[in-house]
């Protein structure tokens, strides 16, 4: 039987601190879960607001293929009837096929937070479970705190499942709401409920990351025989998070070897996750299990041949399987096996988008571990490093040189001249000018302007970043306009944003001599990567600004050249 | 028996991408690891490179409490003698009472990776053990890729283990090289070596998290009987990282009830884990387990009020016993009981400074837990870290905060004007020139004067400190050279150096209004230890200005005025 996966991205991860999504969020990233194959998708509590409720009104026309909408809610209220009761006309109002409501599995929380007895809790939940199943809705319940009631109170844990069960819920969801609880607890509840005849098939899991374990725990629940699980995409959820569907599916696909309705779409794990990282506005992190940018990375030049050898002697998966890539990170280490896909790939690109325009042989010959390009870029990396760049950490700024070896790079300007000054006086707290020269050239047969920026910001780096703009894109709008082409050409600039600035002093030990090592990483709207770019000097504003030229350059040359 | 960690946050957590740690960098953190009560701290692999055997040089002079130093290499080479092995000759020279070896536990890697038979691994395993056993140390063996062997070769794999323990080694350390495996893969592997009479106190777990399961496949080898554990603190490492010692360290003491060396210092978990990301220059995770600080974050106003009634109902351990707190942006440092040493010591010392000459009863009172002074400095720091100051990383820029609200502060000079600037042009690939004014207090008693100084140097902060030595040193000397009095007031200012500066970007979601927070390491000619200050602007040269500045008024407040 498969494994069917509840998404809890909008609802329950929607409560992560800075997480919050517009009703086009939303519905966009309902559709993006359904295409992905997820099983269910939890939109929202329909009583928690009126833009909750308004979702479903939305999410109802959308035409999903596979998911099932749910809605979220709790029992009802203490001595009140389910036909009166506001939260669960809410659910109904939400007309979603599922429904997940949530009942107290911890007997604590019956007493001191709804205030209760712990019978009339169990006739809440029986109430509220025979209310939807007579309203035709599938019903899942979630038993909040529910490992924490078994090991306080494991009597009335057990009761309230078995109310769970015989009121007809069609999925039993255990709750670990805390999140503190171990793998091997979760087993050890499990066993114990076999021994009790609950049969494993009904129930599902709901874990939480606060002992770093969620997934664990998730994966404990499966092995035992539960046949739902519930998660955020790339685990994102108040505190610590939720349990992280990112690396559940794969390993209950992939390495339980347990079948999952998304099995097909697997190499969409990655864009899926990227693509939640966009739409939370967060830094995708590069260690992220399965997906991230260094999931797949090696760093030492003697990894690099073992993997040339035989990847599977170095890597847990195949990483196309989820749609991620191998890198073989760059470093002072590094030997040629590592450089050569690099290259190899701009090259085929650029030959195949030159075609029989370019009848050049070189252009023309494939790459090898022996070509010439693969040792002059080796020998320009080895150069570099030594001065203090890192090309591991900016493979933007990487890609850049190997386009320098293979003779395809274009730069989108050329600075001549810059002066920035940054003062503070009685008047003005702290503040920088800058203005700035450089020679642009307007497109690829080159005509070449000589231009002049300038700008006013916080600090030297958005002061430059300004005077770039207002050089290339302010100017050059006149220019195009006088000409009657709306078209700037650079106009992709206003896409382009700095989202990190990182700053290390390479050799701590030359003191007011030491050079600094700044890297950015820079986003587009449109694209799910970030791409980072490094720059070196003893002057931070000088290596600012080649990691900043060299932002604009990888972006203008792999996109908007395309070549 | 307790349960022992090593620490491989400086060998294996080095590895990861972006971080790279300096000498000091290296030493600085073996004595904080020390401090916190790890048991084995793995240094480097002397082989590697000369810094990392220059590291082992510096290290065994440091006076640690508790912690073995450990060196890291390799078993001999084929077909070679353990007494020509220039692998096993470097880990000798480090002069470290622990040596981890690692050796081959995967046939597929003895025959691909280093070329030779099964029978000549197991003789390299068994002559480098009892090599380093005649020589007296204590040997932990990292057994490499011993699932994927177990997995793919049951018999192989467990006659590496066989070899292992024959020939002596201390502790056999079972590795999941490739990060995959899933925890309840290693309690059936800890079944069968049970099964096959392999003692499991004389093993240990070395896990990566690759399918997001280092932590709980860590916790399944301890339930199982395992009593060493390897990990790196925040998890840093290759691909997605090692499994992360401040996780697993309270899982194990606070939640599996196992007797750790570190539980006195537990209360010291947050900032161990803040430490580390200030050295690796990387943004802390708010959502971490057990240290970030979101991890006892509860938004959801009905979650608040639970809390309120007993917090037992929504949190899965006490935040104070690992050293965070509840609720957002409040370090570990925000609790009456960490400042109140820091204040009573400057108090005590200004005191008996002062002795009889001040008969200010505020001043001769001693200090309590109630004592305003504290809440006024709680208070700073609170407001100052909610600005994006931290403080647990800049400890003499809080020693000055502590000084403010003690009333014992005295500055060096205050700014009162800068003006920077900073140009390349055709003649000058990249120069900066500042000049500033500033006000100057002459000594205790405070003769003010306006001085105005002006530097060259690379970049604006190397300008800024060449300026303001200039306007208090130069224009001073004149002063005193005419007055014939030799010895000038600021002279130690030569021996000042700069010795580390750190770039962050706090709020990278804000883009271009997002702050910086600079700290800078100081050091001096005299003195054995460096000290670090921070300051925080939108404008980097601001934050550096400020930075800079506490980072003179310390050195001033405690060696020269030594108040």
């Amino acid at each position: 039987m498969a494994v069917t996966f509840l998404d809890t991205t909008l609802r329950d991860g929607a409560q992560g601190i800075g997480i919050s999504f517009s009703l086009q969020d939303k519905l966009d990233i309902t559709e993006r879960l359904d295409a992905f194959g997820i099983d269910y998708i939890e939109g929202g509590f329909p009583l928690a607001s009126e833009r909750e409720s308004e979702y479903f009104r939305h999410a109802k026309m959308l035409n999903l293929k596979h998911a099932k909408l749910v809605a979220f809610g709790s029992t009802r209220r203490p001595d009140a009837s389910v036909d009166q009761d506001a939260n669960i006309k809410a659910l109904l109002e939400a007309e979603t096929p599922t429904v997940v409501v949530v009942g107290k599995g911890w007997d604590a929380h019956v007493h001191k937070v709804i205030g209760t007895s712990l019978e009339e809790n169990l006739r809440m939940i029986d109430d509220s479970i025979s209310g939807f199943k007579q309203r035709n809705r599938e019903v899942i319940i979630d038993i909040e705190h529910f490992f924490d009631g078994y090991f306080s109170n494991q009597d009335y844990s057990l009761q309230v499942l078995r109310t769970a069960l015989d009121s007809g819920a069609d999925r039993i969801v255990l709750c670990d709401t805390n999140g503190g609880t171990l793998p091997h607890q979760v087993s050890e509840v499990f066993d114990r409920l076999k021994q009790e005849n609950i049969p494993p098939e009904r129930l599902g899991i709901h874990c939480h990351n606060d002992a770093e374990c969620a997934v664990a725990c998730s994966l404990a629940a499966v092995a035992a025989g539960a046949l739902h699980v519930h998660g955020t995409i790339n685990g994102i959820g108040e505190r610590c998070g939720n349990a992280n569907l990112i690396s559940i599916i794969p390993n209950v696909s992939l390495k339980m070897g347990i079948e999952v309705q998304c099995s097909p779409q697997l190499s969409g794990l990655t864009e899926l996750s990227r693509y939640i990282s966009e739409k939370t506005n967060a830094v995708p992190d590069r260690k992220q299990p399965y997906v991230g940018d260094a999931a797949f990375g090696h760093k030492a030049g003697q990894h690099a041949d073992v993997i040339l050898k035989d990847s599977a002697l170095m890597e847990h998966i195949d990483s196309a399987k989820v749609g991620n890539q191998r890198h073989l990170v760059v470093s002072e280490l590094a030997g040629r096996a590592s450089v050569l896909p690099l290259l190899q790939e701009l090259h085929n690109t650029h030959k195949s988008k030159m075609g029989s325009q370019n009848s050049n042989p070189s252009q023309s010959k494939s790459l090898e571990k022996n070509s010439p390009e693969v040792r002059n870029l080796i020998r320009r990396i080895k150069t570099r490093e030594a001065g203090g760049y890192l090309y591991e950490a900016a493979e933007a700024s990487l890609e850049l040189e190997a386009r320098r070896v293979l003779g395809i790079f274009r730069p989108l300007f050329e600075m001549t001249n810059y002066h920035i000054e940054i003062f503070r006086t009685r008047e003005f707290e702290s503040q920088t000018v800058g203005r700035l020269f450089l020679k642009a050239k307007l497109d690829d047969e080159g005509e070449v302007l000589d231009l002049m920026g300038a700008g006013v910001g916080d600090g030297p780096v958005a002061t430059l970043d300004a005077a770039i703009r207002n050089a290339l894109f302010l100017n050059h709008i006149d220019d195009t306009e006088k000409d009657n082409k709306p078209n700037n050409h650079f106009a992709f600039l206003k896409e382009l944003s700095l989202v990190d600035y990182r700053v290390r002093v390479i050799n701590p030990e030359d003191a007011t001599n030491a050079c600094v090592r700044v890297v950015i990483s820079s986003a587009c709207g449109s694209l799910p990567k970030t791409w980072d770019t490094v720059g070196v000097s003893k002057n931070i504003v000088d290596a600012s600004i080649q990691a900043l030229k060299d932002s604009y350059d990888y972006y203008y040359n792999r996109f908007i050249l395309n070549q």
